[in-house]
């Protein structure tokens, strides 16, 4: 591919942003053509920036001409339509996570990106973590050895409103859906079972939309492997995104971080600094090498690095998940992927 | 209580030399009238020590008329019954763990023990290592306010001999009941359900003995919280004793302890110290300080610290774990605690 | 002052393109009007960035009408004569450190911009870093108490070559300069006496440039507090960046940065990541906060965070370590700032 | 040496206290035999512990026909005394330190020493510490490569009393002369060199018996390195003892000890625990070793670990300090050795 990739982005709220000058300041082959949002006011943030043609039309952005890729940051429900006709379009395609909450809508949009042949990423920018590629490095070279046990644990700072939770999708498909598509990247396995313990103890208010705010699940993984997710909503100490993988050579872990590395002692105890505060900050350099990921997939014409498949298989997870929690069951999956 | 505690010991195997040592130096209030093992070379090492009459005999320690309290360290199958024997001769007991494999055992040594208005103290040492001790401080004294998710890493450095594993009773109730029982300590609540997957994933051999090496067991505990513990029987960088707990009002955890605290730059990375070896190490101060309480509570008359109910409660959740991955289901501990 | 700040750049080397990076992309209140180098291929780089007027000569910068502050990263020399010449055009001035290596001259430059009523921010990045910005706060909101001792590491990762230590006005003041600022920085008070003990020990051919590679400098502060600094042209573990304030009510430390928290544990060893390679990736956000500060200033009219009165008092405590060091004694700072 | 060797103890404070326990419960092959002390309470302290024979006459110790070797905890001026007396006497010598605090008393302590062919060892316990043992093993194994810079951090957690102070022979010979045994332990090189900055920061009433209690220590070695050593008598948070040595193939350093390691979040920030609190704490397993390392030197007729060289120069060093703090200038360590 010659000269720089030209994107047009979908979707300008709080991700959408950071994709936004990601693709302008800190990716070396990109131009942002245009960028649609349905708000005036992100029309104007987005002049500001430097974009050049805004649209409350998302399909005016797929269809540009000049276009070679779409950024897709609008909600979840659009994520597949979008990814569909950008695909028929014969644009690349990088949607943000989950792709859908339903496997056959999922399904279909894997068939499209398939046919025309374009790249589709999906937005598990976990993956490209600095502490989380190290750990995945480690276990890909063989440092760790046959993996055994997985531990992540992934609890936000506070619970998001409950307006939010109504149609979130629940605590699986929202938030543990990261951890579920973590958990088979650093293990490079596919997982055969989950089971779930899970109550709503920071707010029982939630369960009257059946939700959860606390997990503990386990999951277990073709290569042998057993792995367990603890997740909260509201961890009062700030963003709690550790993991641990222990192999029949060793044990690598990923410990927060933390704005500052300054340690103050008194007379009564040591202080550290707590947790960068929530994913803004904690996956700013992910956010960044993501996106250039992305691009350069596209560059070289090489496979996606997060593809249809890892959003089919993480949001499988999410939904054995909650037949695990309202059955009280371990779930196989393939009751998921052959039940649809 | 005037005067030095007069102690018995059965058994001067591994632990029993600890505990010898410990009564004799790191105690302040004990003497050691007597000790028994069938070997003889056990006896030459217990007149080393300066305990003045050894013998082959059990009985002779538990009749002894200047024996005060016994100290149990003979093999398993053993313990209820010096225990009953012990309690009807008016002495105190201190046993090691496991009281026994089976429920209605346990209960026949508590009914002996509490006929008699003596004190039974169990051998879960690691209630006392300073590290545990202080988060189950920490939980007691709110700091971490509700408990919400529990994690316990418990691996040891080396699987046992087979040999050992054919007799030891299995994973959970060799092992995992440290944490079981530690489980119990750090949320203050009794477990509800049981919940397992395990493999062996180190030694397939040791499949023929229907035992497993790698664990990770579900914890739903009365107070509402979940717990995790992971066990692994070969962890090749030591012995692996942390835990972590999670509450509504902050999260308290307690990494390992290791023999220097040097840190050391080359050009390719930085290196510090492999945790303690083993049990023997790491828990050396424990194994101080839990002997100290056993005699405390007597000099005191203060209710035991690990009593007969503690036996009780981590066997049958060893029980239930064993049932647990003997039928792919979460199992409730009523099921065991009802079923005999 | 309305709109945004019309910033030119001298010098589009290492840290002129530091530099211009941030104007452009992080800091939100500058636009860059012009910049200056003498090479083409500068040039070329600064159109590429989106610099629209480019030119060989740095004058054009200083005198280009739509410029209300100038960057300068040219060469030492050039410090002091574009600062006058931009201080006189009514231009307001950020200059990379030293300002100079003489102090009538750097007197010269502070009275030309006191008399234009401009302000003056010198390179002194380190202030602006997360770690040692907290520490100061530390011990300026009295959380450590009076300051009685201070410790700066500061290590280079390599020697830079023999052909630059040839102009670098040696150790002190190309190396230290930093840490001598830092310390003035930390205590908030002056230096009144300098002790050194220094050598080459790690590459002897230094000497025949009368320089030294290796250094421990002991400052004494006017508040009473004694510092001390050790300085290595090459720790191979990479660039060491630490200090300590210990006071009467307590102790901060700040240690290195890393570019991962994953700790690795194998059969013989626990292993972390080395320090962030170099200043370049120690001190990103430094740089950034840095000069955001500097446009801050000129935007809201208040002092510059780093003025010609920190610039000079570093240059004489680094000509005092000089003097140390070929005296082998105690120097008082009046020796220096008298002297001249 | 066939069979245990016999000890006799002079003194039993705080420190004879420590050695009559090492030696009756934590060593393998020592007996005590006597103690004596001039305190009565003293007399029932042995009793208790086990010791038949006690007086309040040191020379019945040291010519106690069952003695192999006389354990020295008395006041300093009776050090050399005593010293000499069991040399001659035939008797081994365990020494507190410092042996003296002039050098020709020293001297003649190091000539009955030779003279007899007996073993002399210095407490300069925190050889045996196991975090200072390790960086001296990382230095003479090589590890290190040629040591460029030494840090020793020790601090006190409270200053002793005035009335102590008075008879202490000041910072230097009392505290500080730890940490130049240490420093040349650890960079295996003498002194040449002394320079000191130090004050009364904590407790100006101490200037009255022209003492400091704050201080910063330039030392530089026959093998090129420089050292510093910073020292208070009060630091808040506790015992402060850290060091760290820098060398031309990496760098290590011992951080301080610490009662648990457990790390606590909540709201504001994340906790540890502070340092041991002194050196009964810090050093308890140092104590043990190197009483052990002076049994072992006297079974197997090997050097004392820490002879009367060790004593001669920590002192000289101190010496020296005294000399570079009063005249305000470096001190060379000849002037102090061939001075006497």
């Amino acid at each position: 591919m010659a000269g720089k990739i030209r994107t047009g982005i979908i979707g300008l709220g709080r991700i959408g942003q950071i994709h936004l000058a990601n693709l302008l300041f800190h990716t070396h082959n990109a131009e942002v053509v245009i960028a649609s949002d349905i708000s005036p006011k992100a029309h104007d943030y987005a002049r500001d920036m430097g974009v050049k043609q805004v649209t409350a039309d998302a399909a005016e952005v797929i269809r540009h001409p000049e276009v070679d890729a779409v950024i897709i940051c609008a909600p979840t429900p659009q994520h597949v339509p979008y990814t569909i006709e950008a695909a028929n379009a014969g644009k690349h395609v990088f949607c943000e996570k989950p792709l859908d909450v339903s496997l056959p809508s999922i399904r279909s949009a894997a068939e499209a990106v398939e046919k025309n042949g374009v790249k589709l990423m999906l937005g598990f920018n976990r993956r490209f973590d600095p502490n989380f590629a190290r750990v995945r490095s480690l276990v890909s070279n063989n440092t760790i050895g046959d993996p055994h046990i997985l531990r992540i644990t992934s609890r936000d700072p506070a619970p998001p409103p409950l307006e939010y939770v109504k149609v979130s999708g629940g605590l699986f498909l929202d938030m543990s859906i990261h951890d579920f598509d973590m958990a088979r990247f650093i293990t490079g396995s596919e997982v055969k079972e989950v089971f779930v313990k899970g109550d709503a103890l920071i707010d029982p208010q939630i369960r009257q939309y059946h939700d959860i705010d606390t997990a503990v699940i386990v999951l277990t993984f073709e290569n042998g492997a057993i792995g367990v997710i603890d997740n909260s909503r509201k961890a009062v100490y700030g963003y709690d995104q550790r993991l641990e993988i222990f192999g029949s050579k060793g044990m690598a872990k990923a410990e927060n971080n933390t704005p500052d590395n300054v340690i103050v002692h008194n007379n009564e105890t040591v202080q550290t600094a707590l947790p960068l505060h929530f994913f803004l900050e904690r996956y700013e350099k992910a956010y960044r090498i993501g996106m250039q990921a992305f691009l350069d997939c596209i560059e070289n014409d090489s496979p996606s690095p997060v593809g249809a498949h890892d959003g089919l298989m993480a949001t499988a997870i999410g939904l054995a998940a909650g037949l695990s929690l309202k059955e009280n069951r371990l779930v196989k999956l393939d009751e998921i992927l052959n039940g649809d």
